[in-house]
């Protein structure tokens, strides 16, 4: 039977009936070779917004965005290959720090890595703040590192899964970022392309991640967990709070540094602590690496005290060309030409420090893009002296900025001002880490960690 | 305040809020410069499709449709200028009929055709049938033929509701063409253009027409008529049923040998007098051009049987470069190269003869296009013997099709036959004029035309 063509493909979806597998492969594929037009795949884009797609509808679309273009496979390599994805956050440092971790325990962690969107930082930019870091790199070159040290943060490419590059771009302009079954094909045909057998997701809600609420967010990670369970990836999502900006710092080369501290034990952002912690071993318990969580936590402390972890850590970045010697100290050869402080304008508790804000306040300053082609300032960005829940007296400081000259100071301060709340009670404290979700069903953190 | 970003506009439409009107002008002013790219206007026309539109929104799009391109003054005309307004059908040449007799009743008749879509016929397709008919003009040569017969039939040209055209043509291959407001400001930006003061509307409902459901072609008149109205016309709308082709004859020549033989007062098919009758009375009431519909009825079966209508109709194609000789025989120089009839299988009343089905027919026969590149063969076409309700014994002929060989003849009679379903009894007859909508109310036809 021939397929649909593309019109007949975009009125099925757009009446609610499921597509064939085959048909999906027909679109995509036609859209890659240029004979379906962006102006067709944006409306069939919006009608996938509106009537969703089935399980399997959304396992052939991440197979035919995978089939789009090349993947990756570690032939010589024994150990369990796997990745770490977060939906998006602000000061989500957590790969920086787990995947050297998890590679320091023997696992292998070929990471491709994503630029930041909107008010979320990217992985791809914290890197490219070590002065000399080179995160492009060729599937070759991407083989051999991990091969070799067992850890690589690559670029997303054109080679891998180019469909989703060029659908993403669309989705982006046309609003349809938002929908579950093009979120869940765009992580995965990535993901499953790099190669990996094991993957933890973290889902993150709250103000500062995509999806405010904690239902949307458990349908994501189900959705994540199936996708990846059926190309046969042991797959475990994690849903945590992003209320509040995770660690102390929020800026690229910030990041950097709080990374690197955390790696030699300098520094123990409870948050951040936890999240890797749970992230890792739900990770290293759905591979088998280990049998109960509780060992895994222990193994990923000791590997980050013993200071393995930070070995692997200049290893990856010293092959991507970074400058150990920035590292080390800690001192990058540009300074921001300007810092100022917000202090408490009254006593009391803070009560909310709302994530979102914070994120458009570095973006402000130009840790991020407001423009996909905006250059990016990497040592502009936000220290937080105090969180939520934190007393504080009149004209204490809260957090600081740092940016390229006074105007864009002046103007993140005032978003960032905004974005906090005095009270003279506690806030109710949301547990950061939520549920998890695997191949077996969801479940309430506790229950999961204590099984 | 700064109009919205297309993106933003987008998202707008996709949560339901409701656009201002001056986003609107701003979006289609920016996509008709081609600041905003194919692929979102498609997005966006996907979320009108399933978030549709409110009156003022679908007023505003038609107000920045019109204002992409000119619109014609008839300044030295008194007489009421005034339009006809077709959803589409099958075997519908009521146009050719209806808008000769009302320039001869002193009315001014500045029409814009369009042509066939699907298994509808077009009045552009109708008249480009009588050789030498050219229904390209300039809109002065438009203006000076109304002026000077009160009766010009144009083909859509890109000078007036530019915007139209371009959106019509990616509706076309995304699936939006069945979207209320986006169907209302499409029809309506051209006709507004066309500097008209008064307009009927033929809003079908049935297997012939694009709407099956009477509910949604009242929710299309009421609209239609809202903003018709709004521009200051005087508007009406006239929901008919189109479950079985109008007339007896379906195909662009065969429509124009009808026509020209019921303007010659040489046969009167009852259903295309009486719709010809009801929509003519309607829009004459509508205008003020008589005080009741019955007045009218009487003027316009006068006005066809003095011969008039037929002599304006000859002014008119003569104007237009069409040879008033081949009119005058109804013999084509082009024949068609092949006939064959169908013939009743057995003895019985026809219970159903699907329209939509005998539309496609015609379509197989080169009547119509299935890509909008085909050439029409101008003879080719289906000639009913019977209609719905008819007895027939078997072996009767039902229709006749012609068309440039036999083996097209073939296959459209093949799609007639499943057309055609013959009982024992008499089919429940739905009456042809269903409703009327005025701007004071929707009321059953009965009820408007005997008041």
């Amino acid at each position: 039977m021939p397929n649909l063509s593309p019109y007949h493909f975009i009125t099925e979806k757009q009446s609610g009936r499921e597509h064939l597998a085959a048909d999906i492969a027909a679109f995509i594929d036609g859209f890659v070779k240029g004979r379906i037009p962006d102006y067709q795949m944006t409306a069939w884009m919006m009608a996938v917004y509106f009537k969703g797609m089935t399980s399997s509808e959304t396992l052939a679309l991440t197979e035919a965005m995978l089939r789009s273009g090349e993947t990756v496979t570690h032939d010589s390599l024994l150990n369990p290959i796997v990745d770490k994805h977060s939906t998006g956050g602000v000061g989500d440092k957590i790969t920086l720090i787990l995947a050297p971790m998890l590679a320091a325990l023997g696992l292998a962690v070929p990471t491709i890595t994503g630029r930041g969107l909107a008010f979320t930082g990217g992985t791809t930019d914290k890197f490219n703040s070590i002065p000399g870091f080179r995160s492009e790199m060729n599937l070759d070159d991407f083989k051999h590192q991990v091969a070799d040290i067992g850890l690589a943060f690559v670029s997303q490419s054109s080679s891998l899964a180019p469909a989703d590059g060029r659908m993403y771009a669309l989705r982006d302009v046309t609003g349809t970022v938002q929908s579950l079954p093009l979120i869940i094909s765009s992580i995965l045909c990535k993901k499953i392309a790099e190669g990996i057998q094991g993957i933890v997701f973290d889902v993150k809600c709250g103000s500062g991640a995509f999806m405010d609420r904690v239902p949307y967010a458990r349908q994501l990670a189900e959705g994540l967990v199936h996708v990846g369970t059926s190309y046969g990836l042991d797959s475990v999502a994690v849903i945590t709070r992003m209320d509040t900006p995770l660690g102390l710092a929020v800026g690229n080369w910030l990041e950097v540094i709080e990374s690197v501290r955390y790696l030699r034990a300098e520094t123990t952002p409870p948050d951040l602590h936890e999240l890797t912690l749970s992230l890792g071993s739900a990770l290293m318990q759905q591979v088998g690496a280990v049998k109960h969580a509780n060992e895994a936590r222990a193994k990923l402390e000791q590997v980050r005290d013993s200071g393995h972890a930070w070995e692997r850590f200049q290893s990856a970045v010293e092959r991507q060309g970074g400058d150990l010697r920035t590292l080390d100290t800690l001192e990058h050869p540009l300074k921001p030409q300007c810092k100022s402080g917000l202090e408490a304008p009254k006593d009391g508790i803070i009560h909310a420090m709302d994530a979102r804000e914070i994120g458009f306040a570095a973006v402000d300053l130009h840790a991020g893009r407001r423009r996909v082609d905006d250059e990016i300032d990497p040592t502009a960005g936000i220290v937080l002296h105090r969180k939520t829940g934190d007393r504080v007296t009149k004209g204490d400081l809260i957090l600081e900025v740092q940016a390229a000259d006074q105007e864009l100071c002046d103007q993140a301060l005032q978003r960032a001002r905004s974005a906090i709340t005095i009270k003279e009670h506690q806030p109710t404290a949301d547990p950061l880490i939520v549920e998890v979700v695997t191949p077996e069903g969801t479940m309430p953190a506790a229950q999961y960690f204590s099984a």
